[in-house]
């Protein structure tokens, strides 16, 4: 329903040639330098949740969005909507978490905004961030970059955030507590981006997973992929809650996973990148890009040997995951 | 309580160079491009009022405090955050009034995000608007440029937005409808800036109206500004809803009123200047600055001959003006 509402009202109301390309970050020429400029509104319930909090979340959020289209984050801003009542001590935690998580990444929150709504308005603390990166000149990252034969690389494991935030929200204890995957990934971006290696595309997994993310690529690359169920990572212990949550992981959102097309002749470089970062251990090749039949879809090769087409509205969505 | 939020707990958690400058906009040089960027999240209330409505406040807000700063206005994001049940139309409604205030201003909203909240968790609709735009090499507007002599000069008449809101909060139907002055300045202020106009500082006058907005001036200057009472415009029926309210104008919110500082050689010209413009017919000069006495200070010189130190906090603010 929300992506409804996207297409069917808010897209068309702002259409522009910029909006249109439906990237996370909008991509501006100003001045002759080729800026990635991205927005988010954090509304997560709980604020507080294993592996992080809104404010770790909000600023990772941003600097992702920004890196997935291969920008340098610079600048952030944050602005806040406080509910009448919200206890100091939360807000300084998070607003340190905050300054922490955009400090370890080197860029520096410049400007923002703080908003009181009366008690029963909101719900504690919402958290807007926005920010702004620099696209090297020699990066053009975008759907429309990917082609046959391209190898799919994932950097981590898929489905924690969703079902940490999932667990803490249903208070069920699990055996081995589910940590969010939650990071900033621009730190790693750059590491490939300085080697000289060039992915095609990339996607944050956020909302609706890595299905949603491939589904849409598919869609905009008029593409068909190939994806090897057998080679994705998921933590046992994560697969576990799935199955009593009744979730398919492939839908369930992410904070710290990404996927990228790369040329065949460059899959092996990118890994090798990848894997000396912390947030790459994992990285493996998913699948690959086809032209044979099905264009715009993505298809799933089951650990039985059988094919599935995946469908973007298949899978249930967390409301308030991000 | 507020801007004690922001002085103890935000701005120390954030501090860096940029942020303390306190500009509504953080000027940031990209890549040898000097770049206004801002932010700002709108829980207004009501959402629709006379003489405009959130859509339009979101932009104009946005596009004023890059104006501000002397920038040219480029970009602007919108971010929305929907409580459950809200009204379809009034959504559509709210969103054409951004597209337009963004086209009459040659701006592109280039990028958002959607979430929505549960019943009760939000109210209505908040909006999230960031901006980045373009300073001219020359232009050099902040505090520290203010220099004695320099005249003080008003665009336009005060303390009719936070009246026309409160007047609709409180279902009050007064004579003659009283309407926000809810504008996009940024188009004043480019004409101000194409004619070789160079103020030395400007200030929008939104919450806390014209006494904070120059007493944050004369603070972060440490020039002391004198400001005559008589010369103020202020509609009639303004100055009686205020006296029936109880509000003193000099501290409501306004959102297309503003100040700026120029040298008195140069005050002619920006006069002739910016009575051109719709929004500039109204202007004139209010005061002066002056390096005599009680630097930091503002002074108003009442119709009576009597003069008056404004302070911060002796004024009334109103909960959600913008």
């Amino acid at each position: 329903m929300m992506q409804q509402l996207i297409d069917s009202i808010i897209q068309p109301t702002f259409s522009n040639d910029i909006l249109n390309q439906k990237h996370d970050s909008a991509v501006l020429n100003v001045n002759g330098s080729r800026l990635a400029f991205t927005t988010d509104s954090y509304v997560i319930k709980p604020l507080f949740f294993s592996g992080g909090d809104i404010g770790k979340l909000a600023v990772c959020g941003t600097l992702n969005d920004l890196a997935m289209s291969g920008a340098k984050p610079l600048y952030i801003t944050c602005s806040l909507i406080i509910e009448e009542g919200f206890a100091i001590k939360d807000l300084q935690q998070i607003l340190l978490s905050m300054q922490q998580t955009a400090k370890q990444a080197g860029v520096h929150i410049v400007t923002g905004d703080t908003k009181v709504v009366d008690k029963g308005k909101g719900d504690g603390l919402f958290i807007n961030t926005a920010g702004i990166g620099l696209i090297p000149e020699e990066v053009s990252i975008q759907a429309s970059s990917i082609q046959t034969g391209d190898h799919i690389i994932i950097n981590s494991d898929l489905a924690r955030h969703g079902i940490a935030i999932m667990l803490e929200r249903e208070g069920i204890d699990f055996e081995n507590s589910i940590q969010s995957d939650c990071a900033d990934l621009s730190g790693l971006v750059q590491d490939m981006i300085n080697a000289g290696l060039h992915p095609h595309c990339m996607r944050d997994l956020t909302r609706g997973g890595l299905a949603s993310g491939l589904i849409e690529l598919a869609t905009a690359s008029k593409y068909h992929f190939e994806i090897n169920e057998t080679s994705l990572p998921i933590q046992d212990d994560v697969k576990s809650a799935c199955e009593i949550l009744g979730f398919d992981p492939l839908y369930i959102a992410n904070e710290g996973c990404f996927v990228l097309f790369v040329a065949e002749a460059d899959s092996e470089k990118v890994l090798n990148c990848l894997h000396q970062h912390e947030l790459g251990k994992q990285a493996c090749v998913i699948g690959k890009v086809t032209d044979k039949h099905n264009k715009g879809m993505v298809s799933l090769e089951t650990a039985m040997g059988i094919s599935r087409v995946l469908d973007l509205f298949s899978g249930e969505q967390l409301p308030r995951i991000c």
